[in-house]
């Protein structure tokens, strides 16, 4: 599959147009367009929303090769609220710097695509690209970056992969593949799947791999084993109370994330239940967490580091004007196994 | 008491000294020095070295009106490696951004101060201000810094506070005071503490505040009661183990973080006890673990954000060129009661 090349589009039409013909379309002199190219000072909100419109209607783009040397990488964040953000960002953190740039960060807090003053301040601040963590960016923002040569490329998606822009996640279907396999090694039949949203993208992946891996093993998946809640405690909690609750319960729960896992462990300690004798769980994510549960939780490690820096280098490869191999680069999961698994007592 | 103003040091002195004159002592053109002391590109590394000297040397400092508009902050974190971080990124993030400005991370991994490439480059990016986060910074960087009139807040400092620069932190002897406080009130009398190294000041405060507590309430405190560990959750099981062997076990424990008291509830797990029925658990920081712990957490809520909030306040105050009045903000912790604390059993 090729990249679908951000400048593709208007690269017919840049040739064109020039800043003066945008500056005579919108009568004003050419140094006031270079001005609202390069995100200076000096120009009155109306008159840069008129020349902004003209760049955008007209196709007008920056050579990438004209471009000033930038200092920064944009990291903009749907919600910073995880230790799965402090990952990612210390990925990101660790390429750029070693770039001799910085990270400028912006938090979503939740909604999925950034307001029109995030583009305006980030055209302002020409960062050498902008690294989208499971964040939206509108036909009109990539427009506006593409036009300025800002390269943006997407960390895990929640939902459909956006073509217009490269993205780096983790090998999720193989993750749900290697934990079920685990579980139906040390011989557990009954596996139940504790999962998050069905928009995610990242858990569809992981129930596939769940299913694959029981269909190989000639284990029928049954519906009540699978759960659907939010990626966090209380979610898994809920939903293992419910499957502990089961005429013949699993002795097994592979869970989405290493939040609901946790979950689970609460329901088997209250159901009177001892992990691992009782019931076997794994996590996915392997956050800090994991490591510091007790039992010490038998998790999918999602290179989450890994991932950000795959992120940052690939965005600063763009900026440096080559074009990415693949417009998808997934980093393989790992399973880490410590102590919340073990084989079923019956 | 007043602030360490950071250009006192240097203000008779930079009358004396121009750009023009330290231009004919490096031996090159004032339109050079100029180049340096804004961060722009074209200057030999050993020039720039040999004026940022005669800067330093003399004491030059920029005139803060004269400088141009900043477009971001710089949080500078000593460990980007908890939940705790990330809300005092989220505090910071959303005060810069409202200013119209963004905010650019460096994670400096554990180290204690950072290296000279980071003030180099901050000195290139031209921030409105830096907030430190349990950072150091030399005499050196202090000068650098306030010779382009970068105003520096620190946030939290582990250690003795930085007389260089004004800081923000929480009440933490008060917070020591109100968990030890509920804990005698609804009856305990044995009450451990689980702190972190002593070389942190805001555990020494949550140990002073601890004792306060005891000793209005007429309550000795025993030397025996009192473990100090790392403050992740294998420091708080470690110690709560210890604790809960004594011949005489304490019915409470205050632990320093909620990861600690984390700790402390597998050590009661272990022993085969209850929380809060047969050991009361109080945590401090409240991060999204202590409301996800079973039974949720009842601990002492450090208001991260805000104090981050208030740290970016401060900067872009300074900033503007007024003077903060006083050296030490402090911020109120307050106490959330959940389901881990109950009264003593015997």
């Amino acid at each position: 599959m090729t990249v679908p090349d951000p400048t593709a589009r208007t690269a017919r039409r840049r040739r064109d147009i020039t800043v003066a013909r945008i500056a005579e379309m919108a009568g004003v002199s050419p140094p006031t367009v270079s001005k609202v190219i390069n995100g200076h000072a000096g120009v009155s909100t109306a008159t840069r929303r008129r020349i902004e419109e003209l760049i955008r209607e007209h196709g007008w783009q920056r050579r990438p090769e004209r471009a000033e040397p930038a200092t920064m990488v944009e990291l903009l964040f749907r919600a910073l609220d995880s230790l799965w953000a402090l990952e990612i960002i210390q990925g990101v953190e660790e390429t750029v710097r070693e770039a001799g740039m910085t990270v400028a960060l912006t938090d979503m807090r939740g909604g999925h695509t950034p307001n029109r003053e995030w583009v305006d301040r980030v055209l302002t601040r020409r960062p050498a690209g902008v690294i989208a963590v499971s964040a939206m960016l509108s036909e009109r923002d990539h427009e506006r970056l593409a036009s300025r040569a800002i390269p943006v490329v997407a960390v895990d998606p929640y939902g459909e992969p956006d073509h217009h822009m490269p993205s780096v996640g983790a090998t999720n279907w193989n993750g749900g593949l290697l934990a079920t396999r685990h579980l139906l090694e040390l011989g557990h039949r009954r596996i139940a799947m504790i999962n998050g949203p069905g928009e995610l993208l990242c858990c569809r992946a992981r129930q596939d791999g769940y299913r694959s891996a029981m269909e190989a093993a000639g284990v029928p998946v049954e519906p009540a084993l699978l759960r659907r809640r939010p990626l966090y405690v209380e979610g898994g909690r809920a939903a293992a109370v419910e499957l502990l609750a089961l005429p013949d319960p699993p002795t097994a729960v592979f869970a989405a994330n290493d939040l609901q896992a946790l979950g689970a462990y609460q329901a088997a300690l209250r159901a009177g239940l001892r992990v691992p004798e009782d019931l076997s769980v794994v996590g996915f994510d392997d956050v800090s967490l994991a490591r510091w549960a007790d039992p010490p939780m038998t998790t999918v490690r999602q290179p989450l580091a890994k991932m950000g820096a795959a992120a940052a280098g690939l965005v600063l490869a763009m900026a440096a004007g080559e074009r990415p191999e693949h417009d998808r680069v997934e980093l393989a999961c790992g399973l880490v196994v410590r102590a919340s698994t073990a084989p079923p007592a019956r």
